[in-house]
């Protein structure tokens, strides 16, 4: 498509100012649904219900198991499909004369931990000056709305994409991947597609994948009277911990190998983000289990790490005189997904940067993340280049999650801006209509 | 009271052997019950409805907060004791003349861990050979059957104390002896006390006093990527395990101050028993607390020893640069007791010795033990020698917790001669009644 003249650059920007008060408003509706793994339908429900308001043809099922079950993307899931809903919104236009884009974006949110610590509930937006709090703020809400008002935008000037677009609004992105794959899976293909993840301004250029995994220590336990004859499955689970932590130490060692991470500090972290055990003070437990995250650079296999860890935990145990006669068991219950890069020069990416340009007056600078993202799923097993890229945030997964709002206007300028180009455009009704 | 002659002792015994078989079956009835903290109820409701089949006079009462609150005794409480009945069960005699005793036994047991941890369900009782498995089958049901058909088996024999005795069913053993303690406020009291805790056939010289308490840690997560900046507090619990861990050998060390105890290897047992912290696994944790144990001295005062604790977790936390910006919370949660020692020489030991001798054919022994036990009660704040005495026992706390019956006949027999002797001996029927 044409590239952008200025003045239309400039229209384009204009609409989406017009529009923000509305997006702003749209966007703490969207924080108010409390979209916990599990509890998503209610955001997507109201997603649904905007997306069918401007008449975008309309796609909603849940996710169901068997279509992702063997594919090599997929995710070992521990809860019920059943009410895990993706969201798909179509435009078609008149004539398809433009490239085809997917805007995805992430419903679910992560758990707030103590609401105490928030300054404001988690649930209930606040703004206060240019910041917009949140759980879910940032992490991505803020991008579902830019998602949407950029194509409001573009109709506000009487125009729409002149090539198919889908909004897509998809669940599982804080544990699988499993929402994003479910829409592969059901067919959902375009020429690039944008994830407007809170990445502070800037395209991500390669990131990593996450292993999930739960290690469950089980011993023998006793009165305390009698303490040293049970071990305690507390202490040995954090034994196992020690040595995960080794095993991150030597993955990030590795990082002179991996092209795009090898600059970084520390590109490999591990956590271990949950733990439980045991049942009384006076009791020696008998049982302890935590749940880990750790990272592996783009080209390492999921199943090649995992075996790595497993081996790890192995070695912990036979030289640990508890654990070498309850040796761990460790259940992969999440993320078992692979990093990418996104290959410099596409034509996605030089529109990205011209849109970018126009919107922010800066050019667009990329950078490597080391945390999970969606577009694996696009760049590894759909052969499309996905940009993620998104608004300025603080404190996602964290307390007082914020978005900054002028940031999040700028992006949604962006992508409005790139779909223009990227698409084309057609006027909403055909000439003498 | 008189010595008995070998003709009663021998009478008195086959007496406890011709009731064991229903005492076994009231023993499995009584495990039957679940009796876990907070839901004592229907154990307790077993044992009244037994208490006044027999004709005692009952009492059963919730235990009042107020009426212990000011003791010195008192352990801090977190639960609600709207539920928490304690039952006592009183014979008098027709004429009071020999000294009066009181037969305690709790009725709470800790929790189970993992029922598929167990060889069988641990409220389902099973007898295989001289064992009887079950959940606190031990620890101490074995004990209170043993209160109960010791007096049954003088009425076999046409016979009943010449003494007060109180037949006591109390809660709260395993988190606070606040149980034993109300009981000492409503004003129970006698010449001496028995409680046939599991001490394998032998008599407890000395014992430990008990803490509980919470550690909370708490701080501020952000998203994995930022590991580096945000502390995990998971691992920051961890570290104050270890600093308690340095505490226990320092009072490890001091046990030459102690009589009674230097001869011990380990006297002093800290235990870790309960952990909780986190929420997902891609989010460094915020929060995580654990649930600890530990014993003093007798003679070091609760008080003096949990300012210790306190004050070991500040330096360790001063020299933490997680924990200095996010000290950690201390709750006293629980058992807030201290130990005991029961002074040689006493008339109700003499009389234990002599009734063990006849029961076991061997002579009594004593021994020094490391767990908490309610005799403190009796000792410290009622003035009353308290001689813990029971059956043998294995896994008391852990799994396949079981009692040998062979040792619970001999411990029932004990405690009827004890009886005997202590209290005297009357007609159940009034001569010429």
């Amino acid at each position: 498509m044409a590239k952008l003249d200025a003045a239309t650059e400039k229209r384009i920007l204009e609409a989406v100012d017009q529009g923000f008060e509305e997006q702003i408003g749209f966007l703490q509706e969207l924080i108010r649904k409390p979209s916990l793994r599990g509890q998503e339908q209610t955001a997507q429900d109201f997603l649904h219900d905007a997306y069918k308001a401007r008449g975008y043809a309309l796609d909603r099922w849940a996710i169901e198991l068997d279509s992702i079950r063997y594919h090599p993307g997929f995710s070992p899931v521990t809860i019920d499909y059943a009410g895990a809903f993706n969201v798909v919104a179509t435009h078609r236009p008149r004539e398809e004369t433009g490239r085809s884009l997917i805007l995805n974006g992430h419903v679910d949110v992560v758990p707030t931990g103590p609401h105490e610590m928030w300054q404001n509930p988690p649930f209930e937006p606040k703004r206060e000056g240019d910041w917009l709090y949140g759980r879910g703020s940032g992490d991505m809400k803020a991008g579902l709305s830019a998602n949407l008002y950029a194509l409001d935008a573009l109709r506000r000037l009487g125009w729409q994409p002149a090539g198919r677009v889908h909004l897509q609004s998809v669940v599982e992105e804080e544990c699988t991947g499993n929402g994003a794959l479910a829409c592969l899976a059901r067919g959902y293909e375009a020429d690039a597609a944008i994830i407007p993840e809170p990445e502070d301004d800037r395209l991500v250029r390669a990131n990593v994948g996450v292993l999930w995994f739960k290690v469950t220590v089980r011993g023998v336990p006793v009165h305390v009277r009698e303490a040293g004859k049970g071990a305690n499955a507390i202490e040995a689970a954090y034994r196992l911990i020690q040595a995960l932590r080794g095993l991150e130490e030597e993955w990030n060692a590795r990082k002179g190998a991996h092209r795009h991470f090898e600059a970084l500090d520390h590109p490999i972290n591990f956590n271990v983000g949950k733990i439980a055990g045991g049942d009384w003070a006076s009791s020696v437990p008998a049982w302890c289990s935590f749940d880990a995250r750790i990272a592996l650079y783009p080209g390492v296999r999921a199943a090649e790490a995992a075996a790595e860890i497993e081996a790890c935990l192995r070695q912990a145990s036979r030289a640990d005189s508890f654990l070498a006669n309850n040796p761990p068991e460790v259940a992969w219950n999440g993320f078992f997904a692979e990093g990418y890069v996104l290959e410099e020069g596409s034509e996605a990416e030089s529109t990205l940067g011209r849109a970018h340009l126009a919107s922010y007056a800066s050019s667009l600078e990329s950078f490597v993340t080391t945390s999970y993202l969606d577009a694996r799923v696009f760049v590894l097993y759909g052969d499309t280049p996905c940009l993620v890229y998104g608004p300025y945030s603080d404190n996602i997964h964290g307390f007082d999650e914020r978005v900054s709002l002028a940031s999040l206007k700028r992006v949604t300028g962006t992508i409005a801006l790139f779909v223009a180009e990227w698409c084309g455009l057609e006027a909403v009704e055909a000439a003498g209509a």
